[in-house]
């Protein structure tokens, strides 16, 4: 963990080193990716069989070997215990609810030269969906995926899941019931991507893949970019708390924790103004991490990734923040409303002291795949609109392209395109 | 040109094949390209200049080397003759009107468990416009990219583009000016990608970088997704004209010739239900070949991508140009409306006899940077929201926290996530 202050001269060039590094290994994989894709492209079922057997010691063999049924997804649905599956029910609810409301609307006007403008969105025929097998295998994440899907309206939602040895994980099978998926398959890595992409003669093609992955899965999906949609590259996840000294450090400490125990490489920043605050959280997180099953994870990436940073006065908060563009903000403050204001880059922000960020983990609605590793710059979270597309559209009569027709054929006749200006030319006689 | 007929036995065979080739070469420039963005990561400037001077024949040196200053550009601007000064405005003004009404609204609501969500909107703060030497440096292009960066409220918009032994397009410039982009730099290439995503000493980096460009460009592009958020993988353009028989064979000869003389892999279909029909347009097209300034590039396009589809009737269209998913699609019927309602893959349409492809080229409003190679499936043109991000919001009292944090607790706990379960146990005692 490391301490920054705003009022030590070095704090610009240590503040602009952690704002650089984003924790992301280079790994070069790529030659051995885009050989699997090809393999996957030439020889479809059959190198996706070889691969599992190699990668997940799963044999593909007969249908039950290639897919998870629907009965199988059910049984694991009704087995779930009653609080489990209506913990789960109320999070696709509240996550369906507001999803819905992100639908994008349609637009159709006629402006005053009397031309008509509009714009249609609709679904994508298929989404594919990777679902990690093993630790990070979540059933949240699951619902955070698909449910944009179905309420974008995609008629066929895809699962692609590793099942290492033939195990597969009840709960992400309860939540693909749950959800309505309509297919599930065992397999995972690169050849899943691939087979998702250019389809094989069991699986047919899907038009956009979302889902985190290991590294092959995001080389695989960035290899792929334009010959399907694909989400954003992710990369280790952050939270940035900023919070004065009346918080009670206990609440903050469990909120640094809840990103540290998701894996070695995140990071846990805490913004304040009160030294002996920071401090005391300092103290908490290092009790609770000795209490968490997770503790080991959580300690690493507190020590390797944490930062106590202490500014002079809360007022200085939203700009370093703005240069984090951290994935999770908290502003556990009394005015969080100011804050947010000064707020331009970050995925997702909790507005004072009862929002802890695991809540829209779960149950809070919004979406929980967000951007990384400073990517809230240009990124936003996943939404309806990963799943659809939009179709522009115009519509004259002569008396329209009367009036705006000329214009055309002169641009057309300066860029140097005469057939352009023709095609408008032979409509104004 | 090939003709296909929907009666002809072999016809699903032949259409499919049409439907697989989206004209693209797969040059592999990857390792070039990389080694290039590494260079210009470690060495900035220098590396920049070095590539330019052997790519493009241009020495930077001084800063009038490496900047066109807005002086440069509001002369060209003045220089422009008067007529297409105001055709500029126009298209200008209308691509404006179009992209003001694109943007999105922001949200912020209570629900029944008295939470708060919502999410707002936000313009990048930079974005890298690439515009191609030569050729294809079109000042359409520039509008059509940059006035949707500056609707969405991009505060800095810089334009990359190579000048090739030190001259300019006078015409970009003017579009430059017109626009008020702040930042014109003489660099092309995968080299200007890179300066743009990393920054240099002199240019500082972008969050978003649009426009099209050779392989190079586009490969660059593609490495650097997710450094920066970049713009669709663009290929050859393509038309798909479904006309019935009353119409003008010249009108639509033009149309399909309008896609044929952008580059001799761009692609013009005609579906029709009339073969005579066909046969004429086959003929004006031959005729009007041979009048164009471009001739060689259409003639080539026509021979190599040409089709003319011939239906039994034009009810068969829609399920066709959906598998083909084009760029353009021009519904030249009298009841457009019709087919257009059975459309759910196109990147724009172009309704009615008067509405040729070319007014929205230019001057209709939308936007002409549009999805090829049957990407229609799954991306949409280019909007401001190419240039925005969204970022979400939740805020709760100690209530509302007591109605939904039992679920996530309970779901915390199920995905081995005790720090998460912790953060929200502590706040709901």
């Amino acid at each position: 963990m490391q301490r920054l202050l705003t009022s030590d001269p070095q704090f610009e060039r240590k503040f602009a080193r952690l704002v650089e590094d984003r924790r992301e290994t280079e790994s070069d994989v790529s030659s051995v990716v885009s050989d699997i894709l090809d393999k996957v492209r030439q020889r479809g079922d059959e190198a996706v069989a070889e691969y599992t057997a190699r990668f997940d010691r799963h044999t593909l063999g007969a249908d039950d070997d290639w897919r998870i049924g629907p009965e199988a997804c059910k049984a694991a649905y009704d087995a779930l215990e009653p609080k489990l599956r209506d913990a789960l029910e109320l999070a696709a609810e509240r996550i369906r609810a507001y999803h819905v409301d992100q639908l994008p609307r349609d637009r159709d006007f006629t402006d005053d030269a009397g031309v008509r403008l509009g714009a249609r969105w609709r679904a994508v025929d298929a989404a594919g969906l990777y679902v990690p097998g093993g630790r990070a295998a979540y059933p949240s994440s699951l619902l955070m995926n698909a449910i944009p899907a179905k309420v974008a309206g995609v008629e066929r939602i895809v699962v692609a899941t590793p099942t290492p040895r033939g195990e597969s994980n009840p709960l992400v099978l309860a939540a693909a019931h749950l959800v309505g998926v309509d297919e599930v398959w065992r397999i995972g890595g690169a050849q899943a991507i691939g087979a998702l992409a250019y389809g094989t003669k069991r699986i047919k093609p899907v038009d956009v893949i979302t889902g985190p992955g290991n590294d092959y899965v995001a080389e695989a999906k960035r290899q792929l970019f334009g010959v399907v949609g694909i989400d954003m590259v992710a990369g280790p996840s952050e939270i940035l708390v900023i919070a004065d000294g009346t918080n009670d450090p206990d609440w903050i400490a469990a909120d640094l924790l809840s990103q540290a125990e998701h894996d070695p490489s995140s990071q846990s920043i805490l913004i304040t103004d009160d030294a002996k605050f920071a401090d005391q959280v300092a103290d908490r997180v290092d009790v609770q991490c000795s209490m968490l099953a997770t503790e080991d994870c959580a300690r690493q990436s507190w020590e390797d990734n944490g930062v106590l940073l202490i500014v002079n006065d809360l007022s200085e908060a939203p700009a370093l923040a703005n240069r984090l563009a951290a994935e999770h903000v908290e502003l556990a403050v009394d005015d969080p409303e100011a804050l947010f204001a000064e707020l331009r880059h970050a995925g997702s922000v909790f507005l004072g002291r009862y929002t802890p960020e695991a809540v829209g983990d779960y149950v809070a609605g919004p979406n929980h795949v967000l951007p990384t590793g400073r990517r809230a710059r240009f990124a936003s979270g996943l939404s309806v609109l990963d799943f659809m597309k939009r179709t522009s559209f115009i519509s004259m009569d002569a008396d329209a392209l009367a009036k705006i027709g000329p214009a055309a054929v002169a641009l057309a006749e300066m860029e140097g395109l005469p057939a352009h200006a023709k095609s408008v030319q032979l409509r104004l006689k």
